[in-house]
Formats: C-alpha cells, sequence, structure tokens
C-alpha cells in the first residue's frame, strides 16, 4: 500500500493547512455565544465531504446544531461502513492557561511529538480525528480503491450529549444502515504502540443547586445561625464517597460487572509506569478506590467527580457574606451493565434525600450514555488490528477506556452492527485541557491506516 | 430639643439628596476596577467635613486608601468625642439580584419603611450612618450647642480589613487622644425598640486553593484515578465542623468564653420571633450549634463559613473536566478572647495538615480582628442610652453582635478609650445584600438622636 504513503506525502501540507482551517472556527456547542460558528462549522464539513468525493451531502437540521451527513455508494450489495465523528468542540477555559490562542491553531514540536503537534481546541477532539476519515475517503476515491460504500454522519453536539443525534438515529435506521460503525474518537497507547478501544464507560451528568436563605446575608449578622449552603453542599458532595471511595448512593454498584481476577491480570498487561504518569501530572500520589490499581480505576470501575462547583463571592479580595445558593456539575462515569438514567434517578432521589433542614435542593440532569463493551473477535476489530500491524509493525492491543461517547450504544441498538473505535490521539494530547494538540505523525498514520482498515474489512466480509 | 427636630425638618430634603450624591460614587474597596471612585468618595467626604464646620479637615495618604481626619476644637479643657466611620462599601454583587442599580440611589417605600428608604450599597453600610454624625455635627455648629471637641476619623478599608487604619491609629495616639469613640456602624432591633450593641465578635478571613493534577484533565480518561481537587475541597471543608456543627480545628475553641445561664437568660429578653425569623428568610429551619438558640449561635459563639467558592467549569452546559485546582475563601466570626491571628494560624496548620496525598493546599490570610466587649455602666454608654430614651420614648436594650469592627478593639488597647456603638440600622437592611437600603426615618432620627449623646456625654462628665 505504498500508494497511500505517497499521495500522503505529496499531500500533508494542503491535508494540514484544510484542518488548520478547520480549528479556526470555534464550534463550542456548550455554550450558544458560539452558535453561529457551530453552523458555520457543520457548512465547512459539508464542503469537505462533497470535495473528497461524497456523492450527496446534506445539512440535517435538528432541534438543536446540524447533523452533517453524507455518502458513496458505489454497490448496494457491496458492505457499507458508517463513519460517524463530531464536528462540536469543548469550551477552552481556563482560556488563561493556553500557551496560544485555543481558535488561533499553531504547530510546535513536543518531546512526544518531534514532527510538531497541531495546538488548538478540537485538534484532536474530535476535528482532527474525524478529518482523518474525509482525507483517508479523499485517497480512496483519488486511487479508484474505495472497496465498499461510505456514510458519513457528523454531529455537533457530542460534547452536550448527542441528544438530537439520538433521534435523527432513530428516525433513520434504514438511511443509516450499514455493517459496521467506524470512529475515530479515542486514543491509543503510544506512537509505537497502537490500541484499539474496546470498552467505553457510560455517563450520567447532573447540575445541583442548594437554597439556603432567600438572599445572600452578612456572614457577621447570620453566620452560624443559619444553613450556609455552599458548607452544605460540601457536606453533601463528601458524603458521596466513603472511607475506600466507593460511592455512596443506594444501589449504585447493584448492576456493576465484577471483572475475573484473570480479565484484570490480562488488562495489567498494558504497558504503565506509575511513576511516569504521577511526574506527567506532577502528583505525589494518585488517589482512587481501595482495591484497584489506576488502570482498573479509570475504566473498569465507576467513578463520581465534580466538575465544576460555584457560589458566594468570588471576587478579588474579601466579602463577609453567606450566600443564598451554591452550586456544582456532577457528572458519573458508569460501566457496561449500569443503566445511566436509572442511575441518574439514583442520584438525584439519594441527593435530595440527604439535604439538611435550612436548604433546599434541586437536581437538573443534564445528559447522559450508556457503557459499551466490542468483541475482540468480530471481523471489524479483526481488519482494524491487521490494518494498525501493517502501519505501525506492530499488532494493536485491546484496551478498555474510561471515556464515554454515549452514542455507541445506542448505535448497536439501533442500528445493530458494531463500532469499531480506531483512536490515534494520545492521552498526552490534552483535550478537555488548555493546550489540546494532535501530533502531524498521529494524523497522518491515521490517514494511512483507515484505507487498509476498508480493504481488510471487506477482504474479510467475503 | 425641639430645635434639632425643627432644623431636621427645615433641611431633611437636602440630608437625603446629599448622601444620594455620595452614595453614587462606587466605592468598592475590595475591587481595585473601583480604585479612583473610592479615592473620590475620600474628597467628597473632605468636603462635607469643611462644609459642616470641622477647623481642619486632612486626607491623610496610607499604603491603601486614605482616611479623612476632620476636627474641631473649643475647648481644650472639654471632653472630646472621636467618631469613625468608614466611606468604602461592599461589593455589589450578585448585581442581577438588585432591583435598582446598586450605585443610582432610589428612594422606595417597604413595608417596615413606611416613609421611605434609600436603596444603594453603602446607604446603610456605612456611608449612611457615617453622614447621620456629619449633618449631626452640621447642626450643632449652626445652632451653636456642640458642648465639647470632635474629631473625625473616617476610613476607606473597613470592608477589607483595616489594615492601614491600624498602622494610622499606632502613630497617631495623640492626634487622636478623646475621651469617648461614637460608631454608628451597627443596628438596631427595630425602629420602636432601640438598642445598643455592647458586643462584636472577631474575625479571622482565609482564601484556600487545592491543587490537584498540573492541568486540567478528562473526566472520563483519569476520573478515578487521581484526586479531584473540587472533591477534596468539599471533604476537608465538611471537616471542618461536626455532627454538632462545632468547628473541628484543634484549640478553636480553647479561649471562648462560656456565658453563664444567667447571662444567657438575660439575652433571652431582647424581642425575637423565630418563626418570623425563618419567615423572612424564607428557611424551613434554622441551622446551627447544638446546645445554643439562633441569638446565641449568631452573637456568643464562633462559627466559620464558606464565602465564596468556586473551581471546576461554571459556564452554561456541560464539561467533563477534572479541574487542576479549587478554590474558597473561608471566614470564622471569633468571640471575645479568641485572639485571631492564633486563630488564622491553628486554621493553617489544621486546615494543610488534612491535605490527602495527591493534593497540595494552600491557605492565604486575607486580614481579620479581635472581638470586643464593652461595660454598659460607662458614661458614654449611659449618655448614649438617655439619647436613645428621648428620641425613641423607650430605653435601648444592650445586645451582643454577631458582626465585627476589628478596629474597635484596636481603638481600646492604643487610644485607651471604650468605644459606643449607635446603630441606627436594622438587621433588614440587607447589608451585604443586592438591595441594601437605609431607613429615612433611621436616617432622620440618627441625626436627631446624636446631638443628644453629645449633651448628656458632657454632663455626666462634669
Amino acid at each position: 500500500m505504498d500508494n497511500i504513503k505517497s499521495y500522503v506525502q505529496q499531500h500533508k501540507d494542503r491535508f494540514i493547512n484544510e484542518l488548520i482551517e478547520l480549528l479556526k472556527i470555534p464550534s463550542v456547542s456548550a455554550d450558544t455565544a458560539y452558535c453561529q460558528d457551530v453552523i458555520d462549522t457543520a457548512a465547512a464539513v459539508k464542503i469537505s465531504l462533497e470535495k473528497a468525493g461524497c456523492d450527496t451531502v446534506e445539512i440535517c437540521e435538528t432541534a438543536g446544531y446540524p447533523i452533517v451527513y453524507g455518502e458513496k455508494i458505489i454497490d448496494p450489495s457491496l458492505p457499507t461502513v458508517l463513519v460517524y465523528g463530531h464536528y462540536d468542540v469543548q469550551p477552552p477555559d481556563p482560556i488563561e492557561l493556553w500557551t496560544s490562542p485555543p481558535f488561533e491553531p499553531i504547530i510546535k514540536k513536543t518531546e512526544i511529538h518531534p514532527d510538531g503537534a497541531i495546538f488548538a481546541r478540537g485538534a484532536c477532539d474530535d476535528k482532527g480525528q474525524m478529518y482523518m476519515h474525509v482525507k483517508a475517503f479523499e485517497y480512496m476515491i483519488q486511487s479508484n480503491t474505495l472497496p465498499c460504500n461510505v456514510k458519513f454522519m457528523i454531529e455537533g453536539e457530542e460534547e452536550v450529549g448527542s441528544v438530537n443525534l439520538k433521534i435523527f438515529v432513530e428516525n433513520n435506521v434504514e438511511k443509516l444502515k450499514n455493517d459496521v460503525i467506524l470512529i475515530s474518537d479515542t486514543g491509543m497507547i503510544s506512537n509505537q504502540q497502537p490500541s484499539i478501544t474496546t470498552g467505553l464507560r457510560g455517563l450520567s451528568y447532573v447540575e445541583v443547586e442548594v437554597t439556603g436563605p432567600n438572599r445572600d446575608l452578612h456572614s457577621g449578622l447570620y453566620g452560624g445561625a443559619v444553613a450556609n449552603p455552599i458548607n452544605i453542599l460540601a457536606k453533601m458532595i463528601a458524603s458521596l464517597h466513603d472511607e475506600n471511595n466507593q460511592i455512596t448512593i443506594p444501589g449504585f454498584y447493584d448492576n456493576v460487572e465484577e471483572l475475573s481476577l484473570e480479565e484484570r491480570a490480562e488488562m495489567a498487561k498494558a504497558p504503565f509506569n506509575l511513576n511516569n504518569y504521577k511526574k506527567a501530572l506532577d502528583l505525589n500520589d494518585v488517589y482512587g478506590e481501595s482495591g484497584y490499581v489506576t488502570n482498573e480505576r479509570n475504566s473498569i470501575r465507576p467513578t463520581l467527580d465534580v466538575n465544576g462547583i460555584w457560589g458566594g463571592y468570588t471576587g478579588e479580595g474579601a466579602k463577609t457574606v453567606i450566600a443564598s445558593k451554591a452550586f456544582a456539575k456532577i457528572s458519573m462515569r458508569l460501566v457496561p451493565n449500569q443503566e445511566w438514567e436509572h442511575i441518574t434517578e439514583l442520584f438525584t432521589n439519594h441527593f435530595t434525600s440527604i439535604a439538611p433542614a435550612g436548604v433546599t435542593v434541586k437536581v437538573k440532569p443534564h445528559h447522559g450514555g450508556q457503557g459499551y463493551v466490542t468483541p475482540i473477535d468480530s471481523i471489524g476489530y479483526k481488519a482494524a488490528n491487521m490494518a494498525y500491524t501493517e502501519t505501525f509493525g506492530v499488532p494493536a492491543i485491546p484496551v478498555r477506556s474510561g471515556g464515554s461517547i454515549p452514542i455507541v450504544a445506542l448505535f448497536e441498538k439501533e442500528l445493530k452492527s458494531k463500532t469499531i473505535l480506531m483512536g490515534f490521539g494520545l492521552d498526552s494530547d490534552a483535550i478537555h485541557s488548555p493546550n489540546e494538540h494532535f501530533g502531524i505523525f498521529n494524523y497522518l498514520k491515521g490517514i494511512e491506516t483507515i484505507p487498509l482498515f476498508y480493504k481488510y474489512f471487506v477482504e474479510l466480509s467475503k
């Protein structure tokens, strides 16, 4: 498959520049201030799919941001690959921690990326990884080597729960009919050691509001005499974990699958160095559920994290006030078999039940999704592994990821097909963090590897 | 003393309009964005003291905001009253909860203030109450009834800890020499029942910072594997109170004076209706230290309140992030005999000691001050009580306030004189809250009452 290598070499500058243009549009779906930018990004994705060679590309309107759908049907009797990705990105804040503006992409060399990496919000998650598929498709069209049908479904609400994609999928089962779903929205172990994500955690995301007095009060005149919503919120949050860092919500662990010691031993084989892990994060120690190691805590175990908290006076200097309200955004990562809507209900009932007299508590569910595990004996998995083996020279290792792509479980339920998670990002790419980046090596390697997946998937399907 | 009544009637519109002009200047000392406004307010106060009849008025520069000092010495052999007040105000936020702009004063009638109240930040705390003294002084000058010497010391950093006033007082003991210190920066029970504050709580105000990983992390990839600074901060804050809502900092209660049952019975005589208290704050119940009632919890007992908390994503929508840092502003109200610097040290040592591995903790002391108790058999207290009795028709009740005026303990230490706290505000005036206001009745009644204090203080001093 030298043709793809040389094609990439020949066109890599254009591939990089086109991605950079896409990254300049701040498509932050969580913040309505960026509304027009998100819509503009959808239009840009449509044009890129048309240029790459899709027969038809549509902007499918939804109750929220549009879904870009494109397809190339060469022969209905051949297999069909459905490519899913998202063009929306995480909010860039804390903006002050970026070394270059999040929406002014710049290429910088790093220790891990000696060939350089593109620094920008969305560089890896998911504009860069989604774009690899557009460019790999362009190659297969130009070289007349596309071995099957392709459908693209690129959404703009992945970072806010894919609520409207769910409806779109349910209403377009026939249109989206496929033999395998291909997604690049995960990572791999290293640039020397590819891996395929075989498990994803589910998610339940809620916002809580604790209200005490009907107005902010002087902490001298009222301090000690009324419930302080911030102190109460802190107390309630603290009570959600016990001394072993297990979650205390009744029923939370009921459906959690306990892995066998064999399975855990298998997982432990994945290369991992705790000291390097701590060093990379400047931590004097890791922290988590008793009885599990780091790579288990963030993959096969459910967790509860406060993602944001605010209340009272947060400005410069001092203000002696008791706030009327305190707020927190709380998310739970779930493992397969934990039903996210049920977990949201358990959280809501528990959290409101532990509110002491003197405050009132509201829980507002944001969104969620199911966990997912994919078998490693499927044609899709084998094809992906053969593709990685050819381009990296070593087979891919199956790993469970702690992240969530809630829509994957829905795809299986509605479209009855397996999803293959071919990720080319690295943990160190700082997705969802300041200074997110995506290696040039990874971007081009992805473009090289994807056509091989098509090739082997079609061969194995015969 | 009908003259003062008629003088107030004759000039009340001007008294109100001059106060309104002063309230229009946003002298927020906690926020450097208002720096010039704070300085402009000092200049305005200087002019008002000159117009009222001071012989000399100076703007005394400090390392921070200036202190306005003015005096009228009619006879060195006569007693001298030192009037203290402050021209700085609390920050106005949460701004969106104001029904009219905080620095566009407006007069509105309320249930408690049928004659109307001036709504503006600082209306009661302390521009309005400070200005009563300027106008009462103007009357005594105009009517040639000033019976003694007067010194005014009006500062601009009371809301941020009076750090520079402390230095000013220490360096100007002779200049500030006086026989009694008069302050109106507290409240009274009601417009029908005056009261004199005989006790104030001390204060220790700190800011804490909890740092986990060196950058914000994706909560899916890292959730459960590293200490989340927000969860840890919540846990640490929660641990500062035990199940009886007593503060758990070792040594915190060592010097707390336990009142006798007799003293507590005396306190219980002050009119208080728990149902009205809860109703006014829309609370289903009060909350506080076991074994004490509301009026004890907020006056004779020390407390710990979080005044502000922030960390992670606090914007619209959802962001699945583990923040690198979480912050809180925490203040402790102290009772007489608790040494505030020692308490700050106890807090710092304890809070850093309970930080789990996986995070680092910083504690930054903001400011603080000592508690204070004044005797009710002093000439000053008697004179104040006689003044209230004459203008309100009933004697004043002595009450312990939960608030703090840290500088009062310093005055006693450095200037060797007692402070009389003649407050004319009401708890319902919402100081430090949105929609702060000060009753027209209270403002004018204060102007009427203050000259009587001078009269009786001089008579009793003979």
